[in-house]
C-alpha cells in the first residue's frame, strides 16, 4: 500500500501534531522557513515518492504567507513525485469573498481554489465553509466535515435544559437547525433590520426565548461584533443565559476584548485556527477537531488505496 | 480604441504614478486594503469594460502580501471585463528559485508564473529576471525590459576613465558583458572558489583591474553579501574605486550595514523596488525605470489596438 505522509507549515503545527499522532504516523520532516528577504522557502527533508500525502495548513491569518506556503509545499510535492497531495485546510481563508456582493468585487474563495488547483492539489479536506458553493469553485474532490458535531457533544455533556439554538443571521438557520437537532431544541432566528437608510439596525428576534438557555451559532466570529450584540439582544428579551459557539475563531480586531465585556457565558470553538496567547481567556473552550479531521484521512487514504485496485 | 488604464497596488505605488505621467493618463482609481483579518480587499472603483489595463506591481517584500494583492486585482479586473489584462512586474519575486538546486526543491518562480496566469493574466512586463528562462515559465507573451541601458547611461554621463565592468560571478557575465560595450570597457569575472569543504572561498579576479575604475554589475542585490565581498577583492587587488549597480535593490537583512562599511564608492540602483527610509543612505543613487516601462505599455497597447484590425 502507499505510504501515508502528514505534513505541516506553519498555520497550526500543533493540530497537524494531533492529527498524525491520531492517526498513529509521525508528523513529516518538513519545515516552510523564510529567506533573508521573506520569501517562502520549503525544506522537504525525507522523500515522499509514492506516498499519499496529507497537508494540514488552515489559511488563518497572516493569510497570505499561509496559503503562500500551502502552495509552495505542493509544488514541492509535486516535483517530488508524491502518489497523491492532499491538502487538509480546516478554515478555509478568504471565504467570505464567495460573490459578487458589489459591482467590480473580485471572487476571492475562487481565486484561491484555482491556486491550490494550479500548484497540485488533488483533493481537499476543509470544515464549515462559509458558503457551501465553496466546494463547486473546486474541481477535485472536496471532504467537507462539519464542526456541528464536537459542539453539540460539548452542550450535550454540560447538561444544560431549556435550550433553544440561536441562529445570528438568516444565512445561518441550516447549521443552526443541525445543532438544535442534535440537542432536541427549537431554534430562533435574529432578524437584523435597517428601518431607514442610516439608522441604526434592529435585532428582531423570530422564535421563543423567554427564560430559555440560548446557544447561539455561527461558521466564524471575526470581529465579534455581531455575536456580542446578538446575546444583548438575547438578554434583554428575556433569555435566561447565553452561550456562543463556533467552528472557526478569526477573532480579529476588538474580538476579545467585546467577548470580554459581552454578557455571553462562554463562547464555545474549535481548533482550527489556533488562539494566540492575548487570544486565550477564561470564557473561551477550545473543541479538537483532531479526531474527525484523522479519521477523514484515514478513510481517503483506505479510498485512495481501494481505487488503486481498479486503477 | 480600447481605453488604456494603469492600475496600482501596494507594492510600488510610487513608480505606478511616475510610468501614469509618462504615458499621460491617470492613475486608475483602485485600492487594495485589508479587512480586520488581514484578508486582502481590492477596491475597484472605475469601469475597466473593454479597457486594455495594465497593473504595475513588482513582487517585492513583502512578496505574499504583494503577489496576492496582484492576483486578487487580475481577479477583479477579469470579472469586470477588461478587455486585456496586462502585469507589469518591474521586480519578478521568486526568481531566484528558479530550479531544483537541491533534491525536492519547489521550482517557486514557476509556480508564481502558474498562479499570475490562473488569476487571469494575459501579458507580463517585467525587467531583468534572474534567469531569463522564467520567461519560459509562462504561455502568455512576456516583454522582457533591461536595466542596463540606464545604467550605462548614468555611467557615460559621470565621465569616468580607465573602466572596467566586472561580474560577480560567472552567471553574470552575460549582463557585465552589456554594460561593458556600452561603455567601450573591458570586462573582469570574480571566480569564486572553493579549494576544500567547509574551508572559506577564494576569490580570483579573472582580467586585469590595476588601477581601474571597476564598476561591479548585479541584477539583485540582496544581503549584499557578494558585492561588498568582491569590491574588498578589486580593492586588494589593485583597483583604483569601486562602483556597483544593479537593477533591483532587494537589500534585506545587513545590507546597508554592509554597503555603508564597504569601500563602494557608489550603488546605482533602479526604483523597479522603492527603498525604504532606513535604505535612503548618500551612497546610494537611484534612476528611474518609468520611461522604458511608461514606453513598453504604449508599445503594447498600439499592438493590442493593431492586433484588433486583424481579429
Ligand atoms: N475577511 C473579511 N472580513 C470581513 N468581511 C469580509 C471579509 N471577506 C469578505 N468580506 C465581506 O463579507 C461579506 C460577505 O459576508 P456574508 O454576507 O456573511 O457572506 C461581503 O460583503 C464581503 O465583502
Ligand atoms: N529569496 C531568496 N534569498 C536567498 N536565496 C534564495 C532565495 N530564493 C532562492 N534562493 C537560493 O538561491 C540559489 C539560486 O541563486 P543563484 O545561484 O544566484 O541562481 C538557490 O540555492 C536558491 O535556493
Amino acid at each position: 500500500d502507499p505510504k501515508l505522509k502528514v505534513f505541516t507549515c506553519n498555520a497550526n503545527p500543533e493540530l497537524a501534531k494531533e492529527i498524525a499522532e491520531h492517526i498513529g504516523v509521525p508528523l513529516g520532516n518538513a519545515q516552510a522557513v523564510r529567506f533573508s528577504d521573506g520569501e517562502c522557502q520549503i525544506k522537504l527533508n525525507e522523500s515522499v515518492r509514492g506516498c499519499d500525502v496529507f497537508v494540514i495548513q488552515p489559511t488563518s491569518a497572516p493569510v497570505n504567507e499561509h496559503l503562500m506556503e500551502l502552495l509552495v509545499m505542493v509544488d514541492a510535492l509535486k516535483r517530488a513525485s508524491a502518489k497523491s497531495i492532499n491538502v487538509v485546510i480546516p478554515y478555509y481563508g478568504y471565504a467570505r469573498q464567495d460573490r459578487k456582493a458589489r459591482a467590480r468585487d473580485p471572487i476571492t474563495a475562487k481565486l484561491v481554489a484555482n491556486l491550490i488547483e494550479t500548484a497540485g492539489a488533488q483533493r481537499v479536506i476543509t470544515m464549515d465553509l462559509h458558503a457551501t458553493q465553496i466546494q463547486g469553485f473546486f474541481d477535485i474532490p472536496v471532504d467537507h466535515l462539519l464542526g456541528v458535531p464536537i459542539l453539540a457533544k460539548h452542550f450535550s455533556e454540560k447538561g444544560l435544559s431549556d435550550i433553544v439554538v440561536v441562529s445570528p443571521d438568516h444565512g445561518g438557520v441550516t447549521r443552526a437547525r443541525k445543532l438544535a437537532e442534535r440537542l432536541e431544541a427549537p431554534i430562533a432566528i435574529i432578524d437584523k433590520r435597517r428601518p431607514e437608510p442610516n439608522v441604526a439596525e434592529v435585532m428582531n428576534i423570530v422564535g421563543n426565548i423567554e427564560g430559555k438557555t440560548a446557544i447561539i451559532i455561527d461558521d466564524i466570529i471575526d470581529t465579534a461584533g455581531t455575536i456580542t450584540l446578538a446575546a444583548s439582544a438575547l438578554v434583554e428579551a428575556g433569555a435566561r443565559d447565553v452561550y456562543a459557539c463556533c467552528t472557526h475563531p478569526v477573532l480579529s480586531g476588538p474580538a476579545i476584548e467585546r467577548i470580554g465585556n459581552s454578557n455571553i457565558r462562554e463562547l464555545i470553538v474549535t481548533n482550527s485556527i489556533p488562539l494566540t496567547e492575548e487570544q486565550i481567556i477564561d470564557k473561551i473552550t477550545v473543541l479538537s477537531v483532531a479526531p474527525i479531521i484523522g479519521e477523514a484521512i484515514i478513510r481517503v487514504h483506505e479510498e485512495l488505496s481501494v481505487s488503486k485496485l481498479f486503477d
